[in-house]
């Protein structure tokens, strides 16, 4: 029988992985909100350099009363909005055999998620896929550096996550099982956690802006230091070269506005708390000063609470 | 003869200024560019809390060419954009008996000027006085609490100072002379340096959004502590309540927002450097660390940059 796969949150990324995993045999659903009615006449039409991967869900479902089925995998997609809760979001899907995996961006997200499902199996994942949401139920997907690296959490791997790393290979991608999905998610923070609040700050700010001239590119580059300064205090230290390194692929790539600008920009909830305020907590228990980060941290509240006035 | 006054950058604090002066019996002129019509016909009207200040000047000029007269005070209030030479700006004004009065924000702003024209008088202003241009020639006045703190820089006073703090109390507003004028600008800055650019980046805060919650309380706080620290290693040193006492007076103030707060919402050019990036190079030459002033300096330059493009 084929894998079963449930996509909870079927934006760009859950609508890219689901396009992905169909391709590998697997049984498809998805749960879409504001895109049901587009996506359960016509499916997903996804243009990916891994090639068309366009599909039509086994079931596409308005909320969970609707799912009668039993997935594998339940694949969490969800934006991390304050104050939603994720594990009373998620629990209508999951069954005795189902493995929660939970595919979002930031560091320290798990934990709340996993406690509320102890005797299921657990898998992070953390994604690289420049991926956007065209229209309801259109995605694009640029680039060829594409992976999703998947673990047990806090460390470890298990026979769910080989397996779910070999579908998405198997699927056209790039599945990569690690013992050390903290560590990676660490490492995607030394770009998220100063790129995405940087860009909101500035009102939308693209890549190429934000490293303009020495200064800013100087402050950056201490800023990401920051962010290696409290990975090595909480047991995952990053290669000492990774400001520079990330300044420099920065620099390679498009110019962009990344997402938390892009929400800046849109008057959405910005992803504050999982990007930068679990990093600045998990500094503060450390006793490791990030007076750069803790200052991004104090403009988003303000920033935040503007738009909630 | 009266003493005769001409007033360079015709804003709210100029005419603000040249109201009170003109009422001490001084003859005020002023230059005046994108109010010149309607102040050269009407004059001035001010409604301020010490009264109405709505005055006649002696002369409107457009520019330097229709200047044939000799000042005894010559009152900058221009704005401090980057790339300007004040220097220029002022010197068709100035003849050899003439003070240079700068009356403007920031910390390090005199060298510039008062080292092209080391022969004249020099004395450095900072204006507490809650002003703002209604209209073309339309001036309100707000708060009690005004006055107009004047020294001789780097410090000491004269008989230029004494007499112009005079007249400025004379003409029912406060003047204070004072030894030390950038003790008095640190003071300022203590609130411009971190209020004006935290107004900027969170797309025109008002003061209370800033002070929103306990986090952002904390960090302003500490953000204030820096600007102490850099004062203190220029040799001024602020009392140590100085960032309590700052936020208690904005909490009992009306919430508004700050000047570049207001500029960045209207996209006018802020005064970027004379509030803060003076500051942040004072503290790099004394080799004090700043992080969360240089993280306010880095943000508002990407800003100030994504504004040019």
């Amino acid at each position: 029988m084929a894998t079963s796969v449930l996509v909870l949150g079927a934006g760009a990324i859950g609508a890219f992985y689901g396009g992905i995993l169909a391709r590998a045999g697997c049984a498809v659903s998805v749960v879409a909100r504001s895109d049901y009615d587009i996506v359960s006449r016509d499916g997903y039409r996804i243009d990916s350099v891994h090639g068309d991967l366009s599909f039509r869900p086994v079931q596409v479902l308005r909320d969970a009363s609707e799912w009668r089925s039993e997935a594998d995998y339940v694949l969490v997609a969800l934006k991390q909005v304050r104050g939603v809760d994720r594990a009373a979001l998620i629990r209508p899907y999951v069954s005795p055999r189902s493995a929660i995996v939970l595919v979002q961006n930031g560091i320290d997200v798990e934990p709340e998620v996993a406690q509320a499902f102890p005797a299921n199996p657990f898998i992070s994942g953390v994604a690289y896929s420049a991926v956007s949401r065209l229209a309801p139920g259109v995605v694009k997907h640029h680039s060829q550096y594409t992976r999703l690296v998947l673990g047990n959490f806090p460390s470890g791997t298990s026979e769910a996550v080989t397996k779910l790393a070999g579908l998405i290979t198997a699927g056209g991608s790039n599945g990569v099982a690690t013992d050390d999905i903290v560590g990676a998610r660490w490492a995607k923070c030394a770009w998220n956690t100063v790129f995405n609040p940087v860009s909101a700050l500035g009102g939308g700010l693209a890549t190429h802006d934000i490293l303009g001239s020495d200064e800013t590119k100087a402050w950056v580059r201490e800023a990401i230091a920051e962010v290696c300064v409290i990975a090595a205090a909480d047991g995952h230290a990053l290669p000492p070269d990774t400001p520079d390194k990330q300044i420099a692929g920065t620099l390679r790539m498009t110019n962009y506005v990344s997402s938390m600008g892009q929400d800046q920009l849109a008057g959405r909830t910005m992803e504050i708390e999982a990007l930068l305020g679990n990093a600045v907590r998990i500094a503060r228990r450390h006793g490791v000063a990030v007076p750069k980060l803790e200052s991004l941290y104090a403009l988003l509240l303000m920033l935040e609470r503007k738009g909630v006035h």
